[in-house]
């Protein structure tokens, strides 16, 4: 590493930043055990993937056999980033010394993790350790938001399940329980999803957040299919292929409008096939395909002007259109780098085609996309690294930027542009 | 830098370069006004996507205007390439210290672009100073060539209102006003392609060249079908999109005929997806999308093996397959770095690509693509350094190349071949 | 070089490999002229691509005026990585000092490469000078096997023909002598796959292989449909493409169900379009396209869970799908960098996204593709180099492994796991 990535790597760090994507869950946000931190799905999709059978780490299963299990295994698969991110979590919040975590030495590493667990506000300690202020968590519909401790944690709406599975009695039940509105109409529809706005808006909500499949093509609803497709659904009756999308396009469209009248930034994250591989591991079933266009929501960008798309692709494929389309389009804006592309080489491509061709004031560096606040450092401090290096290298080498502007480059990306977008 | 790499830059800027794209205009080559620099739609789709209202750079607004809402809005994208460009234009070629334009210094860089264009054929000088010594320019068909100083200029012939807008009357009105030839036939529609490249041959053209929207997909055309569409379009009646095509494909054939006739290569830029953003600024609503594939030219290729195709793609997902396509078919030439791809990491890419498995004899480097002249230095020189670079990692720290074989190669991209392939 | 990078490469090299995909013909698998190496695909194909008339190269051409010919043309494409396997496999394995191979200077060569074809068992000792152990063969269904010198070749059956060519009637007839089944019903074809899997397997082969194009989708088998066409055949009738595709996709899956059963992996080699450009010169008319995603094997990897599915895709475009769908499923075993993607630029991009998110023990690092053993050791040493960068910059500097831990890991990739994975 060179000084000046170095020193730009050390200003880089000292940037307190916006996570605007996690899983987090309000009511546990830290790890109460090791098996918090191993039952992460991207460690048992890749000791599954290696061999583990999936059902060694069922649900059902008790966290000291998780944990051995996965502790077992953890040698198949040692070389990935996501190894890196344990190990580093280990050694920088938990003071975990060995290199390797192994059957002869975890049981320390649990104990840590237990006994960590009871500090009070722990969570708090340990985003302080990644110099993270605020995390969005992504919140189901119906979820009580009163009890969100609002220092730390932003709410967001996740709205997949009101897009795709409105079919669902369930869904539509809870639905009612939580808005008091009987979906019988597209206007109670409408109505449901402005109750919720109101809901999620006076709670502290930042954003609506969506994790949408590669075909999917947001489009003019029409609003009369959507009913017919409704009133089948209502009456008890399954829906053909082109209705489930009429509803689907219809719902996506009203909360786009919801974003518009409430000024608030929808974040697409696009690209996920669902249940690719059923006989995997829970959260290792999906898979990411190099199929369509970012080109599919043009007609979207341009009915929407009013609205700030915070957007992230799954496909490599995708990077580039993504890219050019925040280039053009003033309301599209490149979010982070997500899941199947959170990696160095993927980041280090994806962030040197933004920050030569997007204008800096658009760009959202990172997110964290956790189930568990401990990984928002090392998630976070990779990313960081990566920005050091390019920034250093592409930019004040060759005369770009000062290393002035670097750094306030960064804190554009980590801080002052989600600060700003979302209104934090 | 390594010093292998700055000796490498050195013998690389000395190259006396042959820029084989641009849209300079022959009347006006050279800016003279700062507007001239800030009117570039790289500036203005940039300031826009960050915030700035499409109406404030509209065609009637003053230059004064342009510009100071222009430099008030350059800091949003002043992290950009594109950036870099114009302040590497200011300071090699205006003298210009600052390191940043700014509301309180523009009117020094604007007096100086003022006082340098009253210079004798500044543009001269302004090419010198960027070591080129020829610039192609996309001449309309029915533009008079006999003022063109073609000591510097060299015409081209662009194509792609003959081949996706001779539905239009206003278009055949002009063909008919320059050639003499009224469309009443495709046998007129071959006539007075021919008789434009007699005329653009005898004016010193050196090519033909079109861009394509990525699903175009040429074919030996069905003349019948062509003329039954014409037909209609004579009698004033609207095409179906079958109709459109047949239309096109047949056009384009006329062209990919004409140059095997005329021995001129035919340059094809693939991949711009036209007006996906109407509100964007003048020159700032086109875009990429990764649809498509080169497999789409492959019938092309084959049927007109005495045609050198010179190729850009504008979308990175077809990058792969235009490297192996010039690798395979002897009548492919992968041409520059096309748009959305021009910035230092796909250029990388691209040339890294290319360079390890394409003849060397086949390569053209680099085309500017520019509007005015003053952008040649900046662009070339982006492009001279990212050659510098791969040259001394990829070829000559691995011993593939000697330091001297490099330097041969280079010239080869940026003079010998596009002299040899164009015949200037 | 970094010292690191030193150090790795030194016991990088010292790795004894495995190559599981070769095209060496087991009765004659070193060069016996300089036209057996200056005749390989990759060089007669540039030659082409740069200007060589087809013909110049054609089967019947003497060896003397292949080798004339192509070295007289070799300056239009030294600078390929190609041509650099040449050079470095001319220094290293027939002691040649030149460092371009001239009209002046080949005879010198060419005595060279003769006098070591005389050398008892020469192939062993270029195997041996590469640090290999053991090369696959890619051996027709009816070779015969007998006669492999089984210490260094391990035999594998490519099954391109029996899937794509069933309908010829030479190839049935070939399969009748080899198995003595005559092929009548789709239980025949069952049958004669099996008796060839136990023939294969009976001597020493580790797996069998096919390369397949992007649009190939297979699927559970319509036995019924695929029957229908059969019978369509051996009436001497032609296939529609809709049968062509139900015979396609039966055979192909009675080939993952022989996997399964005589518990042999299948290579599968995905994306390359046949005889796209039919004037080319031999082995240099296919391609690669865009089109096609790894979604199209998703329900084949779930119906063969127990079968590993070693697989190369040959579009960069689908390189990103294959790192994360290995990632996934427990049966897809990344392996190597195929043809069109062979090259250090896209091997690192490939290699540096496996080794990030794909456990250790899947990944097959590297294979030769050779038609003669010579390209070998170019071929794997570039492999060589490439890896120790990686596991350099990208791991042991970030610290992610340890200096030992990568060695370890280089180990895996080059010897252990297609060791393992093959059981050899």
């Amino acid at each position: 590493m060179s000084d000046l990535q170095a020193r730009l790597l050390d200003e880089i760090l000292a940037i307190r930043a916006i996570d605007c994507h996690s899983h987090v869950p309000a009511e546990s946000p830290h790890a109460r055990t090791l098996a918090d931190l191993l039952g992460y799905h991207y460690y048992t999709e890749l000791a599954h993937s290696a061999g583990m059978p999936a059902n060694a780490v069922h649900p059902h299963i008790s966290d000291a056999d998780l944990i051995t299990e996965m502790v077992s295994r953890a040698g198949t698969f040692d070389n990935t980033v996501q190894y890196g991110w344990l190990m580093e979590a280990a050694r920088d919040l938990f003071a975990f010394r060995a290199e390797r975590l192994t059957i002869n030495n975890w049981a320390e590493l649990g104990q840590m993790v237990v006994e960590a667990a009871k500090q009070k506000d722990r969570y708090r300690a340990v985003l302080a350790k990644a110099n993270i202020e605020k995390v969005f968590l992504t919140n189901r519909f119906d979820e009580d938001l009163s009890a969100v401790d609002r220092g730390v944690f932003v709410p967001c709406l996740r709205t997949d399940d009101l897009v795709f599975q409105l079919a669902d009695p369930d869904l539509r039940g809870r639905l009612a329980a939580k808005t008091g509105i009987e979906i019988t109409s597209t206007d109670d529809v409408r109505d449901a999803v402005r109750w919720l706005m109101r809901y999620f808006t006076q709670h502290g909500a930042a954003s609506v957040a969506i994790s949408l499949p590669p075909d999917f093509t947001p489009a003019e609803p029409d609003e009369t299919a959507a009913g017919k497709a409704l009133a089948r659904v209502l009456r008890g009756k399954d829906l053909s292929d082109d209705e489930s999308r009429h509803l689907a396009v219809f719902v996506f469209d009203i909360l786009a409008d919801a974003c518009r009248r409430f000024r608030k930034p929808f974040q697409l994250m696009i690209g996920a096939v669902r249940n690719v591989y059923p006989a995997g591991v829970e959260g290792g079933r999906d898979l990411v395909s190099t199929r369509g266009s970012l080109i599919q929501y043009a007609d979207l960008f341009r009915r929407y002007p009013q609205v700030d798309f915070t957007i992230s692709v799954l496909s490599l494929a995708w990077a580039h259109e993504l890219a050019t389309f925040a280039w053009i389009f003033p309301n599209v804006k490149p979010s982070g780098h997500w899941w199947y592309l959170n990696m160095p080489v993927h980041i280090e491509q994806e962030l040197r085609a933004r920050l030569m061709a997007v204008p800096k004031v658009k760009l959202i560096g990172y997110y964290s996309d956790m189930y568990k606040v401990e990984f928002a450092l090392p998630k976070f401090n990779m990313y960081r690294r990566v920005l050091a290096r390019i920034l250093a290298r592409d930019f004040v080498e060759t005369g770009l930027m000062s290393e002035q502007q670097a750094v306030e480059t960064a804190t554009l990306l980590l801080r002052d542009n989600p600060k700003r977008i979302f209104g934090v």
